[in-house]
């Protein structure tokens, strides 16, 4: 006789084992879990045979699609080389130094040194753990705030938490002491009324030059920035925005981070957002695109004058006592290594920009509707914000759950979005064709009609 | 023309471009890096075609060896199937399902629910964001202080590091505030001139009882500890050690939680350390044997109580704002589910005690020699620790770098061992034979001859 208290479908048994994270729990009781099996180009399919485009790529990082044929190869062959190894005690496997170099190579910069980690949060866990080290080590132990900004997202433990500028992170009783959260250089939502854009980033630098001066420079381990915010709704950096705060950081020797982890490797058509940005970080931190979401890894790649400082630092005191078991893991780099190939040379960074103008003139398209505020993005990453009056930019009420309400209709028609505070972001697969961008579109209009129809 | 700027061996090349974490710097200065390509069972091959035993399982995890066909096998066919999904917003992959119902069914829990991270350090990270989460929910926020002990080690991000009781994390300026360390339960090392184990034992307890006294239970959201510390040194606990201090904790309703992440699958010789000491904590922390090394994956394993409050708490304000772009991999959990069956189904756990009386036989065997102060260890862990004087157990002077110059000959034999202050630790891999530990203990013994014979 079958146990019949053993929920028998995949979506009872989903919710059976598993504490969800990130996720509507209301939405979840309403409709139930997607359990996904498989995928198929930038498309994925669930236990029910439904099929879904994932215009989020997975998340931010599957950019090469659900079944790259050359990643899977990459992937096997290594597992059935040496499928593990760690990085400690001077010994690494062969793809670890070959990756490290490829870093370096395509890195921002001219000579560095590369650091692994499993994730975008542990990059810059120990970036930060990096700067506290290296202050003390060079007798400025007293340097140890980390300047970021509200809406920044920079992963989810205790200390990569504290950095977000997010209020969810109260909860945990986050940030800890010592985060600094800067303003969010938005300008459609933080500029003042009769603010010019040049006037908002002017009182943005402003703002760091007063935090600087309040909380004393000599306070202050390291400023973290994505070039483009990513998970706070993609949001970019006014005009001239970096190009105004980078000088003034340089001033009073604090080191600038560059947290590539959503745009580095092609999102906004450059490898770097940095470059596509036209700033010089001391060190940048990379993650999800560097494996093509094929594998958790996470970098930190440090600069010229960083990895001097740092091995200096760490010579004196014979060992840098820092490291994670899967640091550097074979089959993570020799994925890496393949991923950067097909994203730098197998056409998708050129599809990221051959896309882009088609991607802004949809986005544009649907910006039309009275419903959403702006359209904002940066090469193949978009949000559009929903507003329930355009011209004041008054949000629709938190009860309404616009940007779910939306998400939830176009999974139902299967287009797989992400609701961001009242945005709805994309953030396409790098191997888009211009058929599927016309399908991701269509199903987001017919959802964003359905559902402005509905709440009025 | 050949540019000859660029270093040409691979040793030199690691050097270039990598950042070395938990390595002795003067070591590879001295004797260069070790760079791997591929392994045999319980060995590893060096890019120079040099083989070496690794006693080490890596570092703790490979326990099914380095070329397990049915772990490749198993990596090989996900990766052709779904080679990447994430577990945010209520999606999630076949395989993530059925490894937390797995999970749930062997852990020491009737039920739970799982939550996935990629390491140990994220899995310990993210229990204390729970612990805090959960207590501020139930209207306790003061509740956040962590209690863990000396020589007790949790991993490497800014929390978990703060956990970890090794005096090398001064270097960052941690422990942060609100990390209590209480003494090490090393009845050799820490026990007092004619205190029995059972005496030592009960001041153990003392002391738990007079830190919560001190700090105040409703200043405390858990307490974690490792069965068997691993990385600290591979010490168990004094006899009787978890029975007297459970107690104390359940009577102040402070959370127990177990770091399984080295003991978990088999180490001790049970699934769980847990078992082997006779506990029953909330909650489990699981990494490394998880996935026999063949992928970057931890996990939190919420027992029964657990479960229920974090879901109350969670609902209550509709999602739980945690979660790593990796957790819940489709590869990792396929790579788990096999691993899991492999350790528990196909005799590695049981060779784990076949081989453990030959494995401490031969300890005892080394620890007659007169610099061998004791070993210790449980299972297929096992440390010797090092003496200048066995009758004192004074230690030898730092300047010699004893377990560094031991665990350097061995790796001139073949032989890989890890020094750990002045211990040398051994963790063979589950998949050893009579003959790999012949050759394990006979490549040991020489090295210890030859460094004791040197160091006078």
């Amino acid at each position: 006789m079958p146990d019949t208290t053993i929920p028998q479908s995949w979506e009872a048994r989903a919710e059976a084992a598993s504490f969800f994270g990130f996720t509507d729990l209301p939405s979840i009781h309403a409709r139930g879990t997607v359990v996904l099996t498989h995928g198929t180009g930038p498309y994925v399919h669930d236990t029910n045979g439904k099929t879904y485009l994932d215009a989020n790529s997975g998340l931010w990082n599957m950019v090469a699609g659900f079944d790259h044929p050359g990643l899977i190869e990459a992937a096997q062959a290594q597992y059935a080389r040496f499928p593990g190894y760690h990085a400690f005690f001077g010994r690494m496997s062969d793809q670890t130094v070959q990756l490290s170099e490829k870093l370096v190579e395509v890195s921002p910069f001219e000579r560095g040194k590369v650091f692994y980690t499993n994730s975008g949060s542990e990059a810059n866990d120990t970036m930060v753990k990096m700067l506290w080290f290296l202050w003390a080590a060079e007798g400025q132990p007293e340097r140890r705030k980390i300047l970021t900004r509200k809406n920044g997202y920079h992963g989810v433990t205790a200390v990569s938490a504290s950095m977000t500028g997010k209020p969810y992170n109260s909860v945990f009783g986050l940030p800890l002491p010592g985060f600094v959260h800067l303003s969010c250089p938005h300008y459609w939502r933080e500029g003042r009324p009769n603010e010019t854009e040049a006037e908002f980033t002017a009182r943005m630098a402003q703002e760091l030059e007063d935090t600087i001066a309040r909380e004393g420079a000599d306070t202050i381990a390291g400023f973290f920035a994505e070039p483009v915010m990513g998970a706070g709704g993609v949001i970019p950096p006014s005009e001239g925005y970096f190009q105004a705060i980078v000088p003034i950081l340089r001033r009073h020797g604090i080191p600038i981070i560059s947290d590539e982890v959503i745009c580095g490797f092609g999102r906004t058509g450059n490898t770097w957002g940095c470059e596509t940005y036209d700033f010089m970080p001391d060190a940048v931190i990379s993650s999800k695109n560097l494996t093509a979401g094929f594998f958790p890894m996470g970098a930190v790649i440090l600069g010229p004058e960083l990895s001097d400082r740092m091995q200096n630092a760490a010579e004196a005191i014979e060992e840098f006592p820092h490291g994670f078991t899967a640091s550097g893991h074979p089959v993570g780099c020799a994925i890496a290594l393949k991923a950067i190939d097909v994203v730098m040379n197998e056409g998708l960074m050129e599809n990221v920009r051959t896309l882009t103008p088609r991607f802004e003139a949809g986005m544009a398209e649907l910006a039309k509707h009275p419903h959403i505020g702006e359209w904002r993005g940066k090469g193949l990453m978009g949000a559009l914000e929903a507003v329930h009056d355009k011209d004041t930019r008054t949000p629709f009420a938190a009860d309404l759950s616009i940007s779910e309400r939306i998400a939830n209709t176009c999974t139902d028609h299967g287009l797989i979005c992400r609701p961001l505070g009242q945005s709805i972001v994309l953030c396409p697969p790098f191997i888009m064709t211009d058929a599927h961008m016309d399908e991701m579109f269509e199903k987001l209009e017919g959802a964003l009609t359905q559902v402005f129809k509905e709440v009025g």
